[in-house]
Formats: structure tokens, C-alpha cells, sequence
């Protein structure tokens, strides 16, 4: 018996276009001569649709491309995600099922168990819970379904809940030769490391082999990994599809055939996923270029082999916009970077109209210093010009911040914290200096001089980092410690053997810049706990972690 | 017997604060020999707190407050909102719960059975609900407890969800003499009409009064009506407390007394609405003044109303930025309106860093013509200078946005659509040319020429509106239609009686715009569904509602 994992890139809310996806995968599978394929959760609509499924129409629309998908299912067997309507009149309006189907005809519905609401989960908003555990028939073995969440309570690892029901458990007093489970499981640093082990899990106590689809591709801030998987009863992985691409992944059930697989490191998965994350919003949008400042620092060198792995070197576009305040070096290390990467640009300095705000605001602001007012019109300045190309050329703006700077709010907003897209705003800088290093010693592209000088904004005369802000392997932990980690200011404290004062100082920073962050373009989510969306946090509060 | 509803404004996450106020309401009830006093909806932390609810030693803080309640309630029955631990470790970590406090003991809680996950709000996110009904009692009468949503799947009003659970027909198989709701109830238009018509049906199932305790105030987009009120067995209201005020309400139960509410108009009642938002969003975070452009439009004409009603006309400071595109009639009516605000303001035109970005650009742009590049351009200048004054003279921005703008994209990112608050994106252009005439009839501060005008952005020569979108009067009811009432095109297009293209057309400008709207300003909530927070759409996506 063969089954196929169809992992496929979706985009949320193309109906026609992910049918189409599905109705080729379909004739691939029977040219493989398999008798069951399997689509990823809510593959009809892409993962998440959020609110579209309230629009008026949406889910029944996704139920004409389901009669689609029925009517080309012949010799087939067919697992496939979509929201579907909840009759009952009571609950919410949709379940998120998987649709069976064989040969021509709809066998029936598995609908979602476990709904996340935590961090960027949000399910509980459209879709009511199942409560059925059907069990289904192919080839005379018996499986059943589950997905994505359905699987994890199984293994207590979710640190925001503990639901009440464990499908999971359920199945066990079942006899099952297979289980499918589908899913749409957005990736973070070495998920699937986690992943491998929850299914691990699960097979110790279904105890019979398991077939994971997965979707992949960047839908906003959301990257989904793939490497969509067949583990045996043993906990053995099988088979393993790609990471962060599509792939159709035939299994045969009657050929195991354990391999060792390579996964990339820490930092080799995090540019896949930035690269994915940046060639899906732009093509998805329909944009082909982008456009961003060079700096000759270590932030935007990192965006530029991004871009340029994401979009291809003839469509990206630096601008250089020194000041009076730019170093040589910045400047000898942007084009020694340029020449390596064999990207246009242009240079403008922003000298003139720095020049004419001052002279334009000079009345209104006698008998003050320079302060960061000065500071935010450099950067400002620079955000319109870029700006300005977006708009005449057609670029799409990359943003540059890191996840340490927005964090502290060492960020100008609409200044250098504009953009379409930000990258890498979800690396912390020393996650970022690990990447420029991969791009420096590995790919031989970022100049190791962009690496090694001290970090400088140079919006002042012998501006560092330091003269604002501690250095960044003292900064990053505590950051790491309190948004990622949850934990108080006392305990990151104590861990990290700093003072008290010091560690509220930084999370009273960290709480002041939430409005700038609430202005940010959308980040590429890397972490377990990434801005925006996955942290809701009011603009205007109090509480500042000691009472 | 007395029970008074305090109806107070709390500060999201401000434990101390809002127990301050708590404890001194404590004093005032002991003064006015008061039974029973009641708290709203969460007060001692505040509603919304979101994601502060997971901050480690936040719901250690809140029980640290309950226990300064307990100890200081000698001599009342005390009922209080506060998130409080789920110890049985299963579900979610949280109940959202009514303390009940008699006499310097804890009796016990109240658990709210029905969570609410849709729109703005995100119950589910953080808790789990509760199972139990317990009654109270006090001076001899049976009591119980419910909290906001718990009353509203009674009415069937809802138009998301349908819950299996109704608490006020299982109240009706038990005998009380009252019935508690505390809630935090976030205002739209009109919204007290709904309300009273919600508790008109739970009084008719429970068959005895009602006592309502709401919160009031601003918490970052959502306002808080307050008009916590008394409603007898017979649906009549006896008692209502200030609406967008803080009231302490006594209400004698021993002497009824039915009164004629004189609740304010539509408009009037949306301009308290966005000067309590305005005020409570700078009062709470700390700041005073406010600056704006003001353009001799209608919006910021608005504006500039609602600013000086909220802080004072001695904290607002209006900028005028003419360029060569504005109308001589645009100063006059700015002016004349400056002198009826008597406002500060400041005159700055444009021209010179217009002129020098033209210059700058010209290079790069050769061969192609003047486009919608050159008018962000203005717009940004304008902005830039306004982020300067915010800077250096400590003026948080009001951003002059309307929702027809925001629905559309027809504002300039980081242009005109900067700012730290918006006072007027949920308002069409429509409902701020009422608030305008209400402004200029009533208060006679807008001159009339303001509201006569045909609206222009003055970004090029002889630039109209009408240049790049329909009238209002013909967009508005489309953008209402499709944003609050969820409808589709093919219907709208039939109810209107316009060409179905024609509506798909704006309707993908709406879609097409997201990517602005998720870096717009917090806006202040006035309509059943606003964007932001209330309506989760992906930026990238391609739902276009036909297929």
C-alpha cells in the first residue's frame, strides 16, 4: 500500500489556485499508482485564514472546490483540510476538518479535537471543537485522523494549557494499523526536533506507524517548515519530506527502510525559513523587488543575503544615504559588501535635507539641544527616500531592525523602523551576528570587518550602541529570559547575577516601546514567542513586574 | 437595603491604582450605610489585560490586592472582578471570576461560564470557564452573580457564536431575590439601547431586579460606557449611573422610583465617546499635550475638537504645513477656526524640503512622471516635522485619519497616517462631516466653510478627492456594509443597486490596503467592527469574494 504526503505551498484565501495545487497532486498520485494521499490542515484555504472565514461566501466556496476535489478522486483515496459548516446551531459557525473521500465520493469528516488559542493560535475564534473519532478503511487496514494539535496535549508540552480531552488516548483503545495526521505546525528553531518527538509519543501509544502532512511556506509572519513525515510503530522515522519546500512524498507502507537524516543546523534552518518567509510574501503579493538601506553595518548586511537568496540578485536595490555623521569604514564596508553580492545601488546623501530641516525648524526649537530629535530625522530621512523609491520604482521596502532593538525600542519609528516586511526582527542581535558570521565564513559574502567593529546607529559625532544601550550578549539573555521565557524580573535576576534595578530598567524599556511595535511592519516568526501577533500586549498599562 | 455599583475607571494592569480606588469606594459605601457594594469585570487588573494575564507574579499581585479588599471590607458584602488561578490542571490557567467578600472573609467566587472570542475580544485566549452557580445571599436575600457575556446568550444577539450553555435559564430554575452582572462592555453607537433590551430578557427569565456594574474608561482602542444601572422584575429601569464618567450608584432597593433617562444623541454620545478615549489614553500613559496637523479640512478640524474637549485648550498645538498645492481658502478656514479654538499653533510650509527632496530624487527618476511618489512625499514631509515638535517639545501625535480613508488606502503610510492615537478611524467620512456639523451648529467652533467645501488632500493641482474615489455618500454605505455587516458584494451591489464591478473594485482596494492599516495608529472604537484588534484579515492573501 502507498500512501502520499502531498506537502504543498498554499496561499490563505486562493481557493482556485490551491485547488488547482491539490487536482495536480491528485494525477501525480495516480501516476505513482498510490492508493491514499493526504493534504495538509485547511489546505483548500491555506493556513490561517483568520477572519476571511467570516466573509460572507468564503466556506461556501471552499465547498465548491471540495465537490471539485471529489469529482477527480477517482482510484483514490483522499485526505484533505478545510473549514466546514457546524449545523448544530450551537457553537461556533465552522469545524476545521479533514474530508474523506474515495473514488469519486465524499466518505465523510473529521473535525479538529484540540483548538490552540495561545500565542499566534487563534482557532478557538472560528471553529467549534469535534467530539466523533471516526475510523476509516484503506485497503482493507484500518486508520484514523487527527490533526496537528490533536496530537500535542498527548505529549504535555504545551506550557499554556492542558486541555481536557487527549484524542490521542482515546485512540489507543482502539485497534488502528495507521494513523494520518494533518497539520499546518508554524516553524521555530529546531521545531522539528520537538515535532519528531511528540510523534514519538503518540506511536508508543497508538502503536501503529504514523503519516504526518504538513503545510509549508510563509503566510505573513507565520513560516511553515514541512518536512511533512512517515515514523513506524517503533518511533523510527521512515521517510522525511523536504524542509522548507514542497514535496510529494510516497511512502510504501510495504518497503520500510529506516535513513538518517540530515538536518541543516540552528542557523542553516533559520535563513531557509527568512528566505522562505521574504520570497513568499513578495511573490504571494505579487512583487518581485525590494528595496533598503545599507548601512555597512551588521543588520542590513544580514537583510541583503536574505533578499538576495529570497528574490535573486536583479531585483534588490541598496541605497547608501551617509551623513555627517557616517564613518569611512561604513562606507568602504557597504561596497566591498556590494561588490560581493553584485546588486545595484545608489547613493544619496542625506546631507540637503538634513540640512533644510534643521535650518526649516531652528525658530521653533530655540534654547533646546540636540537630542534625539536630531537622531529621528536622520533616520526619517532616510525611511522617505527609500520610500519614495518604493513608490516610483515599484520596490518593496525591507525593513532592517533586529528583534533586541525592537524589544528596547532603539528604533526610530518612521524612520528606520518602516518597511514592508521586516526579516529579521525576530533574531536577537547575537542571533544575528551568528547568521552574518554563516554569511561571512560558509558563503564568503558579508566582509568580516562588518563583523568585527563595534555597533554604531552614527546619527552623532562618535556614536556607539553602548553610549544608549549595554552590550548585546548582556542585553540579549534578559530579553530572551523575559519574553521568551516568561520569566520575572526577580528570577532573570537572580539566574543572570545582575542587579534587580537593572533588569526592571530594560523590561520597563521593553514595556514603554510597545507602541513603536504596534507600528511595526510584520516580522518573519523564527522564536516561540515573536512580537506582534503571538504577544498581546496593551499600549497604554501599568504593570511593570513588581508590586 | 442599599447596593451601590461602583462604577469606576480602571488602568489596565495598574493594580495598585485601581485597588486604591476600590478601597476608597469602600469608604464612601460605609458612609452611605450600603449593604452590597459591586465592582465591574476584572477591575482590580483592569479590561482588557491580555497577555499581562501570562506575566509571571501577575495573578500573585492580583491576590495580593484581594487580600487588602478582604481586610478592609468590614461591615459589607463586597462582589469584585479579578482573574483568579484554575488549580484543577486542566484547561486553561485562568478563570475570569467575581470574588465575594463578607465582613473581612472571602465566601467564595463566581467562575464566568461564557467566554467571548470573536471581534475584540479574546476571553478564551487566557481562560477557561467556569461550571458552578452558586448563590449568595445578603440581608436576608438570595443572590447570584453573572459576568457580561454571561447575559447575552440569552438575548441570541450575537451574532458569532451560539453558546451550549445559557446561565440565565438555568437561574430560572432557582428562586432569587437579585441578580449581580458585572461587566467590562466596550461601547459602540448606541450600545446602552442593546443592552437594556438584553437585560430586559434576563429579567423576564430570572423574575427579579438586576443590578449592572460596568466599567468605564479607555483602555488603548476600546471605551467603556459605564451607565451601570438597576433594572427592576418588571424591565424597568430604576436606577442608571453616568454614562463615559465614573459614578458611585446607590441604589435603595426598599424605594423604587422609575425615571425618564435623557440619554444623549448618536453624535453626542460618539464625541464623549472619543474625548474620554483621547483623555484616558494620554492620562493613563503619562502624557499631557497633543499635536496635529491641521489642513483646513473637515478631519482635522475634528480633531482638533475632540483634543482640546479632552486636554485642555492650553495642551494642543495645531501645525499648519501649507505647500504650493494649498488653497488660499484652506488657511482662511484654518485660521478661523484656530482663533474660535484658541489654540497655539505654529506655520511651517513645506516647501523648501519639498523642494529639496525633488532635487535630491531627480537623478533617479528621470523619464518618469510626477505621481503618487510626489504627494507622499508631502504628506511624509508633513509628518516628519509633526514627529519633530513630538520629539523635541514632548506633544504626542493625533493622528487625522477617517475610517473611509483606512478602509480604502487612501492616506499616505508613515505620511499622514503617523501618529500615537487616532481619534476619528472609526468614524466614515459621512459620520465625521455629523460630528463636524454638531461641532459647528451646536458648539459653533467648526465655521461652516469647513463643512461646505468639496474635500481635497491638496496634494497636486486642483486635487479633489473625487479625483481617485467616488463620493462618499456612495462610498460609505458600501465600505459599512462590507466591513460591519459582513455582507458580500454580489449583495451589496443588490441592495444599493450598483454594478457588481464597481463594488468588487473598493472591495479589493480594502483588501489591498491592509498592509497600511497593520501600521496605522491605535484608533478608538465607535462602531461594531473596527479595524485592528476587532477584524484579523492577512495581509497577504487573495480572497477577493468572487469565485
Amino acid at each position: 500500500m502507498k500512501i502520499l504526503l502531498a506537502q504543498l505551498n498554499y496561499t490563505v484565501g486562493d481557493l482556485q489556485g490551491n485547488t488547482e495545487k491539490i487536482l495536480s497532486a491528485l494525477d501525480e498520485a495516480r501516476k505513482e499508482r498510490v492508493d491514499l494521499i493526504v493534504f495538509s490542515e485547511l489546505s483548500i484555504c491555506g493556513y490561517p485564514p483568520e477572519d476571511l472565514l467570516l466573509e460572507e461566501g468564503f466556506v461556501e466556496a471552499v465547498e465548491l472546490c471540495l465537490q471539485k476535489i471529489i469529482h477527480a478522486s477517482q482510484d483514490l483515496m483522499v485526505v484533505v483540510g478545510l473549514p466546514r459548516k457546524n449545523l448544530l446551531g450551537q457553537g461556533k459557525p465552522l469545524y476545521s476538518s479533514a474530508a474523506v473521500i474515495q473514488d469519486g465520493s465524499l466518505l465523510g469528516f473529521y473535525d479538529k479535537w484540540l483548538l490552540p488559542t495561545y500565542d499566534v493560535f487563534d482557532e478557538g475564534r472560528h471553529f467549534e471543537p469535534g467530539a466523533a473519532l471516526p475510523i476509516w478503511e484503506c485497503m482493507g487496514r484500518k486508520f484514523a485522523i487527527l490533526i496537528c494539535e490533536d496530537i500535542w496535549e498527548h505529549s504535555k508540552g504545551i506550557s499554556y494549557t492542558h486541555y481536557s480531552r487527549d484524542p490521542v488516548q482515546e485512540l489507543s483503545l482502539t485497534q488502528i494499523d495507521f494513523l494520518i495526521v494533518i497539520a499546518a505546525s508554524p516553524y521555530h528553531t529546531k521545531k522539528i526536533d520537538t515535532r519528531i518527538d511528540v510523534c514519538q509519543k503518540v506511536v508508543q501509544t497508538v502503536k501503529c506507524p504514523l503519516f504526518l502532512c504538513s503545510q509549508v511556506g510563509a503566510n505573513d509572519q507565520l513560516v511553515f517548515d514541512g518536512y511533512s513525515l512517515w515514523m513506524d510503530a517503533q518511533g523510527i522515522v521512515q521517510s522525511m519530506a523536504q524542509g522548507f519546500a514542497e514535496d510529494l512524498k510516497v511512502c510504501d507502507l510495504d518497503q520500510t527502510n529506516a535513513q538518517v537524516f540530515n538536518l541543516p543546523s540552528e542557523i542553516e534552518e533559520i535563513i531557509d525559513a527568512l528566505v522562505l518567509g521574504v520570497k513568499d510574501y513578495f511573490h504571494k503579493s505579487g512583487f518581485s523587488k525590494a528595496c533598503f538601506g545599507l548601512s555597512g553595518g551588521i543588520d542590513s548586511a544580514v537583510v541583503a543575503c536574505i533578499a538576495v537568496q529570497a528574490l535573486g540578485k536583479e531585483n534588490v536595490l541598496a541605497l547608501m544615504m551617509p551623513s555627517r555623521y557616517s564613518t569611512p569604514s561604513s562606507f568602504t564596508d557597504a561596497k566591498s559588501l556590494l561588490e560581493r553580492l553584485d546588486i545595484s545601488y545608489e547613493e544619496i546623501s542625506i546631507e540637503k535635507p538634513f540640512e533644510t530641516y534643521l535650518t526649516l525648524l531652528e525658530p521653533y526649537f530655540v534654547g533646546y539641544s540636540p537630542d534625539i530629535t536630531e537622531e529621528n530625522l536622520q533616520a526619517r530621512i532616510r525611511a522617505m527616500l527609500l520610500m519614495a523609491f518604493s513608490n516610483k520604482l515599484g520596490y518593496l521596502l525591507l525593513n532592517t531592525s533586529n528583534k533586541s532593538e525592537m524589544a528596547l525600542g532603539f528604533t526610530t519609528l518612521y524612520g528606520d523602523l518602516c518597511g514592508a516586511l521586516s526579516p529579521i526582527s525576530d533574531l536577537l542581535k547575537t542571533q544575528v551576528y551568528e547568521v552574518a558570521s554563516f554569511f561571512c565564513k560558509k558563503q564568503k559574502i558579508i566582509p568580516m570587518t562588518i563583523l568585527q567593529k563595534e555597533p554604531s546607529p552614527e546619527l552623532r559625532p562618535q556614536h556607539k550602541t553602548t553610549d544608549s544601550l549595554p552590550k548585546y550578549d548582556l542585553l540579549d539573555p534578559i530579553i530572551y529570559a523575559y519574553i521568551e521565557e516568561r520569566k520575572s524580573a526577580q528570577k532573570i535576576a537572580q539566574e543572570q547575577q545582575l542587579e534587580l534595578s537593572f533588569v526592571l530598567d530594560l523590561i520597563n524599556k521593553i514595556h514603554q516601546a510597545e507602541y513603536k511595535r504596534r507600528q511595526a511592519p510584520p516580522g518573519i516568526r523564527i522564536s516561540q514567542k515573536s512580537f506582534r501577533e503571538g504577544r498581546k500586549i496593551p499600549i497604554v498599562q501599568k504593570w511593570r513586574s513588581v508590586f
